[in-house]
Parts: C-alpha cells; structure tokens; sequence
C-alpha cells in the first residue's frame, strides 16, 4: 500500500482538513500518479454537502487531476515514469457493456466507478480523489497530458473541459453555426473557447453585460443577455445549437425560443428539475429537442486533450495552496472566481515534510 | 362564391348549432371537395372552448377532412372530379421559407394557415373547417385517397395518422426496434398501427391493464401499465424509441427511464407544461433526449396516406351524423370512444335538402 496525505470532509458539511490514507501498490494495468494540481469543481461542495444524498465520509473531493508518473505496472504502454498524465472524473467501468465497448465508459449499464465518493468495483474500498499527494489509477482512466499544455490551466479540462467538449462534438458544432452558451462560469467559459476553437460562430448567453463583457475576452463573438426580453426577441429561431451550462434548476423554456426548427439544447449543468416547468409546445412547435450529456468517454478525453493542445486552449484559473481551500470553496459558492479554482498541491507536499 | 353549411359554435364553449356561410369559387390552382367524412379531433374541443386564447368565433371546427373532388382550377394536376381526397390541419403556408421548401410547411417561418379558427393569408377571410359540406384548398395542401382505403376510417388519418407518421419515419422506427407507444387514444391507437406496420415490436405503454387488451387487439407486442412501479423497472433502459402521446401535462421522468442510452421520447400531445417537472439527471446520465414533433408536411402526409393503403392501417372509428356532434363531444371529453369519433356528412345534407 501507498501512505498518501490529503484533505478530507469528515462529515457532510465538515470543513476540509489534513487526512491520511492509503491507496493500492500499483498493479500490472495501473499508473501511480503524482498529483501536482487539482481543479476544484462545483459537484466537490455539492457531494461534501450530502446535497445529492448517499454521500461516503470521510471523503477527499477532486475529479480535475494533473500529475508526474512516478511508476507504472508491466503492462502500462502508454505512459512512462516521467510523463505527464490526467485523472478525471472516472477510475474504473464495467468494461464490457454495450456504452464501454463504445467508449462511453461515463453511461456504463453498471455504473461508472467515480474518482471520490464511490466504492471501488471490488465493493469495499472507497475511492478518494484529488486533494491529496498522489493517485493510483488503472492505464484505461489516465490521459497523456502533452508537455505544451499549461499544467495548472489543464486541470479543470478533465471535467470542465470534457463535459463542454463532448457535447460540442457529439452534436458536430463547426464553422457556419451560431452556437449559444448559457451560462458564464466553470463550464461556461471553457464551452465559448471551445465552441470557438471548432469555428463556429459563439454568442455568450448570460444574465448581465457585465459577464457578457467578460465573455468577449475569452473569445465570444457576441453577447447575449436573457434578461432582456427585446434582446432575446431579436435572437428568436437563430441558433444551431445551445450548450445550456446553467448548474442548477432553471425555466428552460425562453432559451428553446432561441433555437432553429430541428435544432437541440443541451444540458450538462442542471442535476436538478427545471422550473417553472417545460411546456411541451415549446418542442412540438419547430421539433425541437433538449437533451442531456456528462463528461465523456476515455477515449473522447484523450482527444479534447490533444485538441486543446492544438488549439491552445487551457481554463482561466486562480491557483491557490490546499491550506486556503475552504476559503476558495466559499468563494465558488458566490461564483467569486475567473473561472476555476486549481489547487497546487506543492503546498500540501510542504506541509507534510 | 360558394354556399356552404357547416355547424360552428358562435362562441367559446357554446354548442354546435347550424351555420351557413361562404367560401371562395375554386380558382386556379384549387380543388372544390364535397365532403364526406370529417373527423372529431380533440383540439376542435380546446378550441371551440377557447382553451388555447385568441381563438375566432363563429368556429367551424374539422380538420380530419375527407371528400370527393367536384371542381378543380385550370392548373389543378394532381386530381380531376371523382378523385378522393383529403384536406388536413393545414389548407396554406408562406411557400418560400426554408421549412416550406423542405416540404415541411407545417413548421413554417411565417406560420401555417390552419383549417379552422385562422385568417387565409388575405388576411381578412377566416378559415372554416370540415364539419361542413364542402371546402375548397390549394391542390398544394389537398392529399389524393386511394379508392382501397375505407374513406370514414381513413378521415383521422389527416391528423391522428400523421401526427404519429411522421415522428415514427422522422427518428427511422423500424424492425428490431422496441417501441413504446404511451397513451392510448386517438393519437396513441395510431401510433401502435403505424410502429407496428413499420416492423418495430411495440409495446402499449397505458394506465390500465383493460386499455392494455384492446391494445393487443391493435397490434401491440406487448402491454407495460405505467401505474405498476415493478413493471415500469423491469423495462428500464431498453426502449430503443417513445412516442408519448399523452394530451396533457404529465410527469415525463417515468418514462425517461425506459429509454436506453442516446435515445429519444417524443411529444406530440402534451401542448401544455410538463409537471411535475424535468429533471435535467434523467437527461445527462444516458444522453438522452425529449422532442416534439407536430402533424407533418403535405408530401409527407401524402406518403402516409399511400404507406396505409398499402397496409390497410386505418383508423378505429365510430361514425355519428351530425346532429349528434355535441353528444359525441361531450363522450370524447370522456375518452369515451374507440377511437376516433368521425361524423358523416351525409346527415348534414339530409338536414339542408
């Protein structure tokens, strides 16, 4: 076994702090990861509130991981000692269910084994995440993160990145369509850059020009506020797509307004059901579709980031030691951050020495 | 001019009493139709009590129409007098905008020109529908009805038919399909025909075991009743395509379940809000997708008029005169009818004789 130190909750609510645990030695298949930063996702306070019910404690929260191999098994071939490598949202999956066969190991039929908060497939041992000092991970669940890549600014792409990027893909955004993002935070932000990076035209879908403004600068064409109901008008049946990042319930029914006869809205936010409710005139007038997407498959991970390598694009991140982390969750809870929160886990490496 | 006699209610939520008034004498591109048979469709009641707002009075509901052809214009090429024919939900559209040019004028920029309780693009005439004896259309929006279908069961074939019709070939239901029908009605009893006419297994997704035999009698594989929480489960995620043809409001969650991954339920009856409401989870976790489909296109309903001929689907109809017409509404708010209320307009010609 491996002695790791981290931060946990020790109860629903708890504040973090220092916790020390073990992970598996690693095996033939698996990769033992230094973990030099960690993205702070909004679903961390939503598990460590017990917001979502059958949460496990104590729990080390972190699904946004970049790190240095410091060994890997006999059979690892794609990475070595050395190379840089990424943990998201998943560790492990049935592996042979139609969805994994597909690479869709986050719509496994059994379940996907998630990176904290769950139990690994051997049904005893928790899984416990990225605030801590290293992880142990099977080849399947770690992408190559190439050397060009901002480290910090490359965490939160193994959620926030995959969870715009695959939807974006999936429903074959590119140049000539007008695509709105709805919502400007985590998930927002890196939804304009890579909607943009794939050419099409984006329009920013936001509550005040003031983020609208803000929006621009990370490469949006246009800005679009929804509480201007003459603005909305003017954008009436225009999209080719929406990408609706808004984290929580909301009225969905002014954004279908926005959409082209044929076309989709698509949630990758909202856990949470969508009031004042759906009113199915809003479909059936224009066949119009919302849809859901979560994160995305291994595979499809790998290549958002060799995209994001090409193109450039990273989150915009405020780096903060794992002793502030409290602090920085208090803040994400104001949505009080451009646009994540990266821990440097050299911090927690200099507490423990 | 032409003199026509219809039953109109002359204000939200009378009875339908007798009414004459005129339409316009065929011009060049119209077909004059005698009217034979007129299907009951449950949005003549919405409207002719005003439930939808904005609705115009008097009101000659009736857009279920078949007839025979007794005039044309001189460019008329499609039928000559003798034809039958059917007239739909729509007797015109703008012509030029893309959803028209795609065949799919139902979803027009401009709007469509509905059968009843709408003004013809003169903006000044308003429009009358089928429960009258004779009509007049653009050849465009008149279908040609093959003598071998039975013509009183083939009159919910221009609404129910279609409305079902194009949803099932639009999302390409076919053999080794699991389809799911959900509601049986007008629209539902359509449904399973059609899905089964088209090789899928079907399975009637109802409140009732009793709704579920006549069902089986329909054609359906198999009979799911909504209301046993077992039975929902043990169809979990592996419906392959729903069409939910429930007319109102409705908790749709259930119901999301049963669709395997990346697949789509589709409303055509519930213009209304859906409560309780959508929960975005059931959406993100399985990719899947709620969509709306309404009536479909003139080639579209022509090619679902020759695809029943060719496979005798028609609907199940009871046939009333006339002079039962409130009767026979006042059963159908009941849902007191299998399964489709068709009036013969030879009673009204009896009446004005």
């Amino acid at each position: 076994m491996i002695q790791v130190h981290g931060y946990a909750a020790q109860h629903a609510g708890a504040p973090l702090t220092p916790f020390q645990f073990e992970r598996r030695a690693p095996g033939p298949h698996d990769v033992q990861i230094e973990i030099l930063y960690s993205g702070i996702c909004h679903s961390d306070l939503h598990q460590a509130h017990a917001h979502w019910g059958a949460e496990l404690f104590p729990m080390v929260p972190g699904h946004e991981i970049i790190g240095r191999v410091v060994a890997v098994g006999a059979h690892v071939t794609k990475l070595k000692p050395g190379d840089y490598a990424g943990v998201g949202c998943m560790v492990d999956s049935c592996r042979h269910c139609s969805a994994c066969e597909e690479d869709l190991e986050q719509y496994c039929d059994e379940g996907a084994t998630w990176t904290y908060n769950a139990i690994e497939r051997d049904g005893v041992t928790p899984t416990y995440g990225g605030y801590s000092d290293q992880i142990v991970v099977e080849e399947r669940f770690v992408v190559s993160i190439p050397e060009t890549l901002d480290l910090k600014g490359a965490a939160p792409l193994l959620c926030a990145g995959i969870t715009t990027y695959s939807p974006l893909r999936h429903w074959k955004v590119g140049p000539g369509q007008k695509v709105g993002v709805i919502g400007l935070g985590g998930l927002g932000h890196m939804g304009v850059k890579l909607a943009k990076a794939m050419g099409a035209q984006v329009v920013m879908i936001t509550t005040t020009p003031e983020k609208g403004r803000d929006a621009t600068r990370l490469g949006a064409d246009e800005v679009l506020v929804s509480r201007d109901p003459a603005a909305m008008a003017s954008h009436a049946a225009s999209f080719d797509f929406l990408l609706n990042t808004i984290p929580v319930g909301h009225d969905v029914n002014p954004y279908l307004a926005l959409l082209k006869r044929d076309r989709t809205m698509v949630l990758v936010g909202a856990l949470e059901p969508l009031q004042p409710a759906l009113n199915g005139a809003n479909l059936i007038f224009g066949r119009k579709s919302i849809s859901g997407s979560g994160i995305g498959g291994m595979a499809e991970t790998q290549e958002m980031i060799d995209f994001c390598a090409k193109h450039g694009v990273v989150s915009d991140v405020e780096v903060v030691p794992i002793q502030q982390v409290n602090e920085a969750w208090q803040r994400l809870e104001k949505n009080d951050v451009k646009y994540r929160f990266v821990i440097d886990m050299a911090s927690l490496r200099g507490e423990v020495a």
